[in-house]
């Protein structure tokens, strides 16, 4: 195996990623969408996380990794950041999917910005959520909309995703620094000598709030 | 429409019990499987049921049905089966997916046998089960070998599934005429004159029993 341990770790937290997020997206369709259309719709977008899963899955066995042990150091930390995030109500669901998710994802797209060009492609295609931005962003704001109070319990409920998300991301860079090295180096290639961590972060921030301004909270 | 309504009972039902059980295998792959490489195969095999889901969603809207109403008559029914059959262990979810959604297979395929070739053609895509029953077949028999007291408790669990199979089946027959209709015209096609309602019940029996063999309980 050639690449570097940070490659794997960033694979294998992609794939389970990916896997929990298919499992709480169906959950989330099954209990919470207010139809069957909504449920039908939400259900497609799960089964998209779980045709990404797969890709990185074959991805990991074809670097010689094993995509189990890969995974495997993750589970806890993304299983603690679903139990604390499950959503009480439909739109709480939407918000999850577009909002937290969308921070995690924009910290592994930085992680695999500096890497070869293959594993940029891959990590770009699982990663694309146009079709998510969309539905969510769609059915957010016609909630708003219905009921104006929404928007206030809804920015607070965002600011609980991220909060979660940097809780337990701090926690997986502390656990595996590889991974962490990974982001380190993007800033380092961004801003020169120095790792520019300040505008990794100022990168991720804008990025947050533009998903907010789209949601209309 | 050219349609009888019996056709769109009979796609709607099928069509929400894919959806249904897709989202049960899902949750059961998440909170039951002993390992990823488990939890993987079983989120497979409900991946695949909702693209089965998909092609009875797209072919009730080419029949001029609206789906979402097609399949609103099975929603209490079909949760009601799910929450009456709720898995404790991953054994058991592997039987209910094997032999409980088996029984409600061999159902819809008695009652789709008459119906106009395209409808067979879909109703057996959609019903194929070969990749679920070895997956089911396999793990099953490796749990019964290596805890031979499972056996015994499996065939207990696999006979309340046939009793709340059979329960759930007389309501939704009951308050959908048309599709028991179905079941009565395959078994009048295959008895003559007279509905031979015992050869269906012989048939669903010895399929059944056969997949008890297979398991080993």
């Amino acid at each position: 195996m050639k690449e570097s341990p940070g490659v794997v770790d960033l694979l294998g937290v992609l794939a389970y990623a990916e896997l929990s997020a298919y499992a709480r997206m169906t959950e989330d369709a099954a209990t919470l969408a207010p139809s069957l259309a909504d449920r039908a719709a939400l259900s497609e977008l799960a089964v998209a996380e779980y045709a990404h899963f797969r890709l990185l899955r074959d991805r990991l066995a074809e670097l010689g990794a094993d995509p189990e042990e890969a995974m495997a150091p993750f589970v806890a930390a993304l299983d603690a950041w679903h139990a604390q995030t499950r959503p009480a109500d439909w739109l709480q669901a939407l918000v999850k999917t577009y909002v937290g998710d969308g921070i995690a994802l924009d910290f592994y797209r930085e992680a695999a910005r500096h890497l070869e060009p293959s594993i940029v492609k891959l990590v770009d295609e699982v990663l694309v959520d146009e079709a998510r931005s969309q539905f969510a962003v769609e059915r957010v704001r016609a909630g708003i909309e219905a009921d104006p109070t929404a928007g206030g319990r809804l920015a607070l409920w965002a600011r609980r995703l991220v909060g979660e998300a940097l809780s337990q991301g701090q926690q997986v860079a502390t656990a595996r620094p590889e991974l962490a090295l990974l982001l380190v180096e993007s800033a380092r290639a961004a801003g020169g000598e120095t790792p520019d961590i300040s505008r990794l972060f100022a990168t991720l921030t804008e990025a947050h709030n533009k998903r907010m301004a789209a949601l209309g909270i």
